[in-house]
């Protein structure tokens, strides 16, 4: 007996703003969208999805869950998201690491992986 | 162009214990092991991953992120997270929410969904 991933919930203060900005890091589409959730995911359902859920208060602290991404690119992809929205984040990872440590519109840190890291 | 989404990392006090407890959650494997990073996946790797990496901070707020679940039958899936360890959280999530919110050994909340919303 298990329970399926079935997604990962971000609380967002604009969960329409927040999810199409992951819609397009992912290229996926937005599949569900009301005023309390936003869901995107992949059409055929095999992926974990992102959930946008409404909060009032906004990001603190770093947070304790992030993304990782594996590109095809590192430094093409980090330039994309750059141009979409995201910001570059310091969050102690030092010179020398083979990710790039960004945040979405909202202050969510994640990572973009070296292509070898990623690599399947 | 866009990324894939290699997995979800998790700030942990205890990785190797942290990764356990999830992979009895999902039936995956801990397929990397190594001090500073453990890491459960499904064999296939179709699936992001969970990394789970080693911070000295405990959590202090309520996480942004967190995880849900879609099980076969919710009640049931709810007595055996208890039984691995899991806690029951409150999150203002009210009484007649279809979901149970549950917290693991380190307090990161996710939520346990009814049946027909993890439902594909």
């Amino acid at each position: 007996m298990s329970a399926r991933l079935y997604g990962v919930v971000i609380d967002s203060r604009d969960p329409p703003a927040l999810a199409r900005f992951w819609a397009q890091v992912l290229a996926f589409p937005i599949v569900f969208e009301e005023p309390d959730e936003v869901v995107v995911a992949r059409d055929d359902d095999t992926y974990p999805a992102l959930i946008f859920v409404p909060v009032p208060e906004t990001k603190s602290v770093k947070n304790r869950l992030h993304l990782d991404l594996a590109p095809d690119d590192r430094d093409r992809e980090v330039a994309r998201l750059l141009a979409l929205g995201a910001t570059r984040a310091e969050v102690g990872q030092g010179p020398d690491v083979s990710w790039v440590v960004l945040a979405d519109p909202e202050g969510n840190e994640f990572c973009v992986l070296s292509t070898r890291e990623g690599g399947v």
